[in-house]
């Protein structure tokens, strides 16, 4: 008489997420944490709610607040979108721009076309709507335009998402020759492309970084932007925009999920980011990471030459390190977490098994410029002996502890 | 070159909500609205955030912020319901539940049974999905258990969804036996229930409500409470919680829809419902809100008697008037809005179109009573004008007005 619970085929590829259970342990007093793409607490902006919270008690509108919503238009208009505050949504966080993407777009078997490496819950929040990916291989530049030509022409994907400002986890960031030849292929064929840019702001040196979205003629496009990277993530609001074909249906979408954004967050946002105090709050941000990279930088060259291939990122908040041989990362994560240190693998970031290569994702923005220094020399010595006991000819390679 | 663009066949199924549509005119100065389900704005907690948003300004756990977890586990604890605090897991509003459970349990053309009428934001969610649904009729103490075990049979739905204390939209209440043989079926047939219950504790008078989840011995459940209506919808606050089976599935379902919910929402809740504020608060609230369904009771009264039938609601938001004939009542809303009144029609809350009859759905919170009764006071003569062009034989309906 007991049935057994019929769920959703959805929910049979439901993965349980990596960084969750990373995340939850690097909660333990002590851990160094690499892991997440965790701001910095103490550089965090105070959250004032003085003279907030009267009107928006009440339920709100589901595109979110007038105000916010006008400024988000004027900062995307400033990059060269074609957009105003009416096709502006605000997201709870820019992982719901994810999941509403998902859900406007991808049926089983939808074919989708991204970066490899690319955004883990990206790949997880996509794959639970049944998306079916073709991943193209990330250059220092981005991903080259003929190969998008071929593929799309091949696989006819439902969308192209890409993350071309400061990469997650590749830290790269597109050559503008690089961006205006993916915009002209999006154009001719018409595939509309999801762009994720939740790092552009957290920028350390002078860098090409013009959204793509904003080369569009005519191919559709969805935008999604975030202030969990430069504010406060805890109060979970981002934001997308998109092509006016695009926008209206997933102002319908993010209704049916949550309603809308909780509205005292974006009352705050929007009195922040108007005020005097955010465009000095970015630049002190800005140079504290920028220091963090260059601690990273150097504890890396002092201990990893030989042993990976990098590149310093010009922003954003992730290194990305290519193992010169193969090696169990997980393991390595096992031996890290025992020694109060966390950092992610590189496998769960690429969407197709056989595009995979040993590497490591290692975020700067978190730890102190020490605490980095000390975290990269335990992660070296980890390395050393995971490379010692993984390749056995090579006992020499223990030199580097 | 430019092929349609592909979006999802769920997207095909997405209406446009008639409760959004209403609820933006709704803004429009000197409405009255009798429309959403809005709490009163005069009656709303203080919101203050003094000594809060330090380390919650960080991303958080996906299930919640672990002492409003625990402070949800001892209210549900209390009405009977076999969880804990590791089995709540805190959500965007009651509205992100709904969404998570048609994510967990809904493919395209899965049967869901239902109560006819039923909330209509649920109708559109679990379509979305591509729920195929079956609606019981719903009676002033409840379904029947008799029908609804001849309708697990017959449909083998993957869960049943009911809103057993003060329904939305009807307003009515199941009575003790009714639970008690609801819960006797569904631990037979071992199908899942989804107990919605925002409104339980908006209660005027004395009245059966223990949750039907809190009888259950066997059958997997979700439970879905709101602290939109007792605190302040603006923050999009809410929660759920699940048998084993089923609570770590949501888990990951709301990690992948926006990680987690926003943080000092949930700080500020807890401190609240901590504090000894709360209870008068309720209080407060329950007495306000029951000289408003009096109001409203008494105007009806007077003025539709002989044209609607209804019951005065024990708790909740909704007085619901089943018309004596058929009336256009979208038409009826159109002539409401244009004498700045809001109201909802029947029709959207029936998921099934063969079991509609006329009817309004009336809200009493949001307008103080002396609005309450002008408010009615152009629904009758709206009524009456309806009737009147509705059906012209009966030219004697016109004195009604």
């Amino acid at each position: 008489m007991h049935p057994a619970i019929q769920l959703s085929r959805r929910s049979e590829r439901l993965s349980s997420s990596l960084i969750r259970d990373i995340l939850h342990l690097t909660q333990r007093p002590g851990m160094v944490s690499f892991a997440g793409g965790l701001p910095a607490d103490e550089l965090m902006p105070e959250l004032d709610f003085a003279g907030l919270g009267g009107p928006s008690r009440q339920y709100g509108p589901s595109e979110g607040e007038p105000v916010l919503r006008e400024l988000v238009a004027q900062h995307l208009l400033g990059l060269g979108l074609k957009t105003g505050p009416d096709r502006v949504l605000v997201t709870s966080g820019s992982q719901q721009g994810i999941d509403l993407v998902g859900k406007l777009f991808v049926d089983e078997g939808t074919p989708v076309l991204l970066e490899a490496p690319t955004y883990l819950a990206t790949i997880q929040a996509l794959r639970l709507y049944g998306a079916r990916f073709t991943a193209l291989p990330l250059a220092d530049d981005g991903i080259d335009a003929d190969e998008l030509r071929a593929a799309i022409a091949r696989q006819r994907p439902a969308f192209v998402y890409l993350i071309p400002t400061f990469q997650n986890p590749a830290g790269c960031c597109y050559r503008d020759e690089h961006r205006r030849a993916i915009a002209a292929v999006l154009d001719e064929t018409g595939v509309p492309l999801v762009e994720d840019d939740p790092y552009r702001d957290l920028v350390y040196e002078p860098v090409d970084r013009t959204p793509i979205c904003a080369y569009l003629e005519r191919a559709p496009w969805v935008y999604l932007g975030s202030f969990s990277k430069i504010t406060a993530p805890g109060l979970r609001v981002g934001y997308l925009s998109a092509s006016p074909t695009l926008y209206p249906w997933l102002v319908k979408l993010k209704q049916s999920s949550d309603l809308h954004t909780q509205r005292i967050g974006q009352e705050w946002l929007a009195r922040f980011l108007a005020s005097g105090d955010f465009a000095p709050h970015l630049e002190r941000l800005r140079s504290h990471y920028a220091e963090r990279r260059d601690a990273m930088q150097a504890a890396l060259l002092a201990q990893f030459r030989g042993y990976a291939e990098w590149r310093a990122p010009a922003g954003g908040l992730f290194f990305w390190l290519r193992l010169r041989q193969a090696c169990d990362t997980f393991a390595m994560l096992q031996s890290a977490l025992e020694r109060n240190l966390a950092f992610m693998p590189g496998d769960p970031f690429f969407p197709a098994q056989e595009q995979r290569y040993p590497a490591l994702r290692l975020n700067f923005s978190h730890a102190d410029p020490l605490t980095i220094r000390r975290g990269i020399g335990i992660l070296a010595e980890i390395l050393s002996e995971s490379m010692d006991q993984g390749v056995p000819n090579r006992g020499a390679v223990a030199a580097l502890g």
